[in-house]
């Protein structure tokens, strides 16, 4: 149990380090800091690397006996003539988390990290992961497997092409296989004269006797106090797409868990830290099939989607499992066309939709490139969660500078209590993902989130890094702030402070609406590249209404849809110095209106992220006039 | 007749409109300014539309009458069985410039616009081309041609679909398709179940009896002091890239006539402003196929070629026309695969490279690529060529400043002096591109260029815009400057101003090895976004060694390659006023090492252009303190 900060500290805090925003939004995080709450802590020892060389073989104790789970796969593969089968980390909507009865990887292989794909064949067994997991492979994995420190489908072709003798087949699950996966496969494969075999009855499946069941929770409806749009009105929305677009499809297909949430106002809860439900949709002009499991749709949710009836707005209820059958057959209707998204769309639905004149893609479906415009009930209530997650992040901040000093804290505390301080908000749904608490050279690591294995002590020597965010039913939060409690060194300040300039250029820029994010991302780097720094990731994702906490297609990145107005994307610059310490700020704006002297349809973002930076960090000094001038104009003063 | 500008004239302009460069550069270009020569000034009227709708209708002296070759047109296509033809404005090697002889859509239609689609039916006969082109279209063509006012493929297949019966067959000539051409018109028409068909065999030459013949000039070599590889270097730099190429190609084929060009050190005179030959490339590892009008090959070429052997640096000539035959043949050979760049292959030769395995795309072949960074000595020669092409600038400025007061001068006599002076120069090879000069309202049309027609007398009260370059046998320029004789507005100078930081913005920036322009071209907008202002073109291209004044993939767009030490490209911001005004600025520069606190492998651009801008038209006060710096660093002083 730790106290509250007394209002003392937070004046002191707040006029040392950093003071911003409008006085209103002051005064309603000031309000909502009277909030309390209680925290654990558990720490455990790290592990060890599995030594497949000695004899006997070493098996640290975290390793997973997997020799019965593949001598049975085995089997099963034979009896469907395949000579190889591939195991991606996926699930079927191509999510970013997946839930435990999707984690066929893991299950095969005893390794639990979020990216990899397995490839078994009759006598061997192979993983591919990315470095950020090596060390965790050679951890959890026992020595039926061998690693590959390659992530490329190429690698996996290549070593497929050596092993699988000219006649083979390779076994897949195609609802596991995204269109450009199978592409990919193809296109190394078959010039080898090595046949793809679509298998949708996944293999792994079959032997994974104690699989995780469907959780049994309920589909939810979103309060209407959080809804401008009903479902109908989403319904037609899409419609008048269909209709206008001159290539006429008869219908558009949903797969990602997302789009079908969105569409009918629906949350569920079968995916970590995602308020998603197994799901896809089919609907036409005229009909709207909604695959589910129908177990777990209350009465009240029948009668909300009108479910008892065929019309236009009539919601018909169909088994999750259907969706194939129901496709395949709807494709026999003569003068069909079926809308995709290829981003989101899994082979097993796409191979169905024959032949090509009955297809129609883009690369994202019209319902994500619609949802990624908010409207202004989303708009308020987005901005509004934002106000609430700022408490928790600055209570953290507050405390975490009352106690390191005292020793005992470290990165897991410190996560914890966040995450706990985020419950006590209003309309909390838990974080929305998981969180990053890094100190020194913690914090260069991509995508370090701390384990008992790793986690420092936090102390007034080490710059300290925390990513985090929440979800709420109004909203998802995602924020970054990187602080000090001693004296940082002249490079710390200048890495911070032309990290937050490359922050500030982005968030005052003024644009042509329709302008990509990936053509103004450099200016998120400009100012570390003017002394010769990066960084290597991504600049910034979109965020949900109590929904993914990356939310494509908006965004800087390449792939990503050009900006309108409406849309909320995080700016995240930041620098990495290897064994040393990490920097990123992070916050997430809304795209909206520019006034401008000669034209028009021009947008700047607005910053929605609530929680001061760390003075200490900044040398206004390194900053254009221009730079300190607009961190005032959008409500913030940094005092020189 | 006009005498040269007096050197206290020069001086008077240099100090007060605006100074800049290293002294040794301004030495040069004083010393140079010593120079004269002649000219002479063509005025004539201006054209009037057909009207096909009047009884008899009008046709103006300026339509060409097609009736006999489309009738001659229509019995070949009759005997080749096509019920519609096809034919592009583009040549084999789809070059930005084309020969007379190439001109078949011009030939046909007699609309001499260089962008448009023709298609010839058994009773139709329709031109596509945009809207630049319109009004020149209605003056040029006869009323056996309708005008279609889009040029979307999809626009031509739709057509074609409204037209052409079910069974109908669509005849192309290969040579003039690019693959992404092939590909589109086939994405449309296949389901509409259209055929296409390769007839390789042109049907318009056929009909065209006085086609202009190749040009009788030979190829020539370019002297030693311009060239620091030797073509046996080249060939080998491009040996190693494929037999460093993982999917092991056998053979390069170059189709652009920069690539053979580039290869051999060779230049010839095929092609309006550009100084390539007709020509192309099959290159394996121990064999070269040089395929050219061998006639216009000296004795001395042939031995500067090695021509009289087979082994691998020996080039063996063979007639240009054999070039489909000879890939035919070569494609027989078991286990070869040929390495093409996908952007400037033709659909003749790309449809022979089969089956699929035998073929390695990448976008731009290794010679495009290769040829992208120049050597030390091209480097140094192109930044040489530059001084003296400022010189000639610099003249039609100094020129323009004293007559245009005297109201005689107009857009046309102003380029006319500009070609001149260039052709001064040494090693002067004529204009790289139609000269851009436009007064007023007219600087604000794309792509402009003065006519009889169109040419404005020059005035002190409007702005006027230059865009001109010159091809030296060392290099090629391209540069654009926009000034005012007498009283800018406010809003002239502001825009003036605006476009002026953002072509400093770029040039300033300092950014890693491997950075693609399209991730930083919005610098040269940002200060336009920042009052709501815009242009509508892109914001620079590669320039060659006595090349293409667009040399590709060098530049800021999207299928550009990403920007490599000792790449030569122009930086042009621009806006433009509709019936008011234009502006643009223009420099070139080469891409250099950038010497950071921190980094390693960061690069700037360094400007070699040398001509200075209109001070009158600069409003320092919104400039920021760094822009004002940066160009000092840079060698120029803008006085305040």
């Amino acid at each position: 149990m730790h106290a509250l900060p007394s209002l003392s500290l937070w004046n002191r805090w707040w006029q040392t380090v950093c003071a911003k925003m409008p006085f209103s939004d002051w005064l309603l995080v000031g309000t909502l800091l009277a909030l309390g709450g209680s925290w654990n802590v558990i720490r455990a020892d790290g592990g060890s690397e599995r030594n497949c060389s000695a004899i006997p073989p070493y098996l640290p104790s975290t390793v997973v006996n997997t020799t019965l789970r593949l001598q049975a796969l085995r089997e099963a593969m034979s009896s469907f003539n395949v000579s190889a089968y591939i195991i991606p980390g996926t699930d079927a909507h191509l999510s970013e988390y997946i839930a435990p009865r999707d984690a066929r990887m893991a299950f095969m292989t005893g390794f639990t990290g979020s990216a990899g794909t397995a490839v078994v064949t009759l006598k061997k067994a192979v993983l591919w992961t990315d470095s950020r997991y090596w060390v965790q492979a050679e951890r959890q994995m026992d020595c039926n497997w061998e690693l590959e420190r390659d992530v490329s489908i190429s690698s996996i072709t290549d070593w497929l092409i050596r092993e699988v003798s000219d006649t083979g087949n390779i076994g897949f699950d195609p609802f596991l296989f995204s269109i450009q996966t199978y592409e990919s496969y193809s296109y190394y494969l078959v010039p080898a004269k090595l046949m793809l075999k679509s298998i949708p009855d996944n293999l792994v499946d079959r032997v994974w006797t104690d699989r995780p069941l469907i959780p049994p929770d309920n589909l939810i409806r979103l309060p209407d106090r959080v809804v401008e749009r009903t479902w109908q009105m989403k319904v037609e929305h899409i419609r008048t797409q269909m209709t206008d677009n001159p290539y006429k499809p008869t219908a558009v297909l949903l797969s990602a868990l997302d789009e079908t949430a969105w569409l009918f106002n629906l949350r569920g809860n079968d995916v970590p830290y995602n308020p998603f439900f197994y799901s896809y949709t089919l609907l036409t002009l005229n009909e709207i099939w909604l695959f589910v499991h129908k177990d777990r749709v209350t009465e009240d949710l029948k009668l909300y989607l009108n479910s008892t009836c065929f019309l236009a707005h009539c919601v018909q209820l169909l088994e999750y499992e259907q969706v194939r059958v129901m496709l395949k057959n709807y494709m026999t209707t003569p003068g069909v066309k079926v809308w995709i998204g290829t981003e989101y769309t899994n082979y097993a639905l796409y191979e169905l939709i024959t032949p090509e004149e009955k297809l129609l893609t883009s690369a994202y479906s019209p319902v994500l490139t619609t949802k990624a415009v908010k409207d202004e009930t989303e708009q308020r209530i987005l901005r509004d969660a934002h106000v609430r997650d700022a408490v928790a992040v600055i209570q953290l901040l507050m405390w975490l500078e009352k106690v390191v000093p005292e020793g005992k804290e470290t990165e897991m505390t410190a996560a914890y209590y966040v995450n706990e301080r985020r419950s006590k908000q209003k309309d909390s749904r838990g974080p929305s993902f998981e969180t990053i608490s890094a100190s020194g050279p913690n914090a260069a690591l991509a995508h370090y989130s701390p384990s008992n294995a790793t986690s420092r002590k936090l102390t007034v020597d080490e710059m300290y890094l925390v990513d985090s965010g929440g979800q709420y039913l109004d909203g998802t939060t995602d924020i970054t702030r990187t602080v000090h409690w001693g004296t940082p060194t002249d490079m710390q300040k200048e890495a911070f402070t032309r990290v937050l300039m490359g922050n500030i250029e982005i968030s005052r820029t003024i644009f042509p609406s329709g302008t990509k994010g990936v053509n103004m991302e450099m200016l998120g780097r400009r100012a570390l590249w003017e002394v010769g720094l990066n960084y290597g990731h991504g600049t910034g994702h979109g965020v949900g209404n109590y929904f993914g906490v990356h939310e494509w297609p908006v965004g800087f990145q390449s792939n990503n849809i050009p900006f309108r107005e409406g849309m909320f994307t995080s700016i995240e610059p930041g620098y990495y110095k290897e064994n040393d310490f990490g920097i990123r700020i992070e916050d997430v704006v809304v795209i909206v209106p520019a006034h401008t002297k000669y034209g028009h349809k021009y947008l700047t973002f607005k910053t929605v992220s609530l929680v001061p930076y760390d003075r200490k960090l900044i040398d206004t000094s390194l900053m254009s006039p221009q730079q300190v001038r607009n961190t005032c104009y959008s409500g913030w003063i940094i005092t020189t």
